[in-house]
């Protein structure tokens, strides 16, 4: 069975929403989009559980949806955007921008192979919407310390690249009131105000890094 | 085993130079990218197999790299290109971009799961090279006749798109004469001349549209 028209599910539709979500964070240099597939990405494979649809096909075009909507999308938007936070940090901003997306990548494929409970390594739609909150923040409060923020931003896409490539163990499923709040906080983001986003990421890259280090001490 | 650094062999490291030539070619606006992220897909394949270090993450690292360099990267160079050649096309750009994205990641999905001996559907590099050379042609040769070619290249994108994702049966090694004409048609489209390759894509395309339809009547 190879016809494409046999194969797809309902879900499959809900994925090519995110990628395409995702291509629009591109084209029109808008975080709202990054925050709004995120959405779409949890959607599909409740859809798919839901209809019983879970299939290799989807799985496989959900590793391939995510790296554009979670790792091109927050690169671009990394590189047209650095130069308003630090002018003449345009080539470091291709370079980062270069570093997120192969880490990005990397754990997509990792992922795609691996079999275990929870996930290893920050899941790529938290590394995104970590890098891309904290650099829309920037922007809009860039009047208060011009010049500095450019850093600040490389530096944590630097941090969330390797925490996505790296060997920390997160939550599958963190708890209801966790999920609360951070829908709120995507919603919060969508009309405009990044920061409850902020602080959901950082609370969540933080808590793996923890579970991980108390878990092994 | 899920540490990356013990996963990743040297092929995975042409597939990251791939994702990269991708992520340029949207940062620079620049078709020249493509090309080479074309060798380079090539490449991975070769020195995997060369080194004999084929496998599962390799091949899904694959996929999802290509559909930066060969989904992506077209897409958006449509829509940063479209308004040049027909003003007022914007909206048709994003649309077409949308729908070419979609079926590249269709198409790699499929390919992924499926296991059959050549390709079904235009393989996703060369619709990525058939589109942009188009496209790029039509840039230069613009002020011939402003104002059509933005139609003509929305209408080669969908053909692209459809041909993907369709159950046309496409050779995966084309004869050696028709490798070295298009090893030298993608040089001089490096160097700023796309012609001889809209030419070898045209053929290849109608090649396997051509062979499908003598073969099942």
């Amino acid at each position: 069975m190879f016809k494409i028209r046999e194969i797809i599910t309902i879900s499959d539709y809900v994925t090519l929403i995110n990628i395409v979500l995702g291509l629009m964070a591109i084209l029109l240099n808008d975080f709202a989009f990054v925050y709004v597939a995120v959405v779409f990405d949890a959607l599909d494979g409740m859809v798919a559980r839901k209809t019983n649809t879970v299939s290799d096909f989807g799985a496989e075009l959900d590793s391939i949806c995510d790296v554009v909507s979670f790792g091109v999308a927050p690169a671009y938007l990394l590189y047209a955007n650095i130069g308003i936070l630090s002018p003449g940090l345009n080539m470091w901003g291709a370079l980062l921008a270069s570093v997120f997306i192969c880490c990005g990548a990397l754990r997509l494929a990792r992922f795609g192979v691996l079999d275990v409970k929870g996930f290893i390594g920050l899941p790529i739609p938290a590394g995104a919407l970590f890098v891309c909150s904290i650099l829309h923040a920037s922007l809009i409060y860039n009047g208060a310390i011009t010049g500095v923020l450019g850093y600040v931003v490389l530096f944590v896409y630097l941090i969330a690249g390797l925490l996505m490539i790296c060997d920390i163990r997160y939550p599958k499923y963190p708890r209801k009131a966790y999920l609360v709040a951070f829908s709120l906080a995507i919603l919060i983001g969508v009309l405009g105000q990044p920061i409850p986003l902020v602080l959901c990421l950082i609370f969540y890259t933080i808590y793996g890094v923890y579970g991980t280090l108390t878990h092994e001490l």
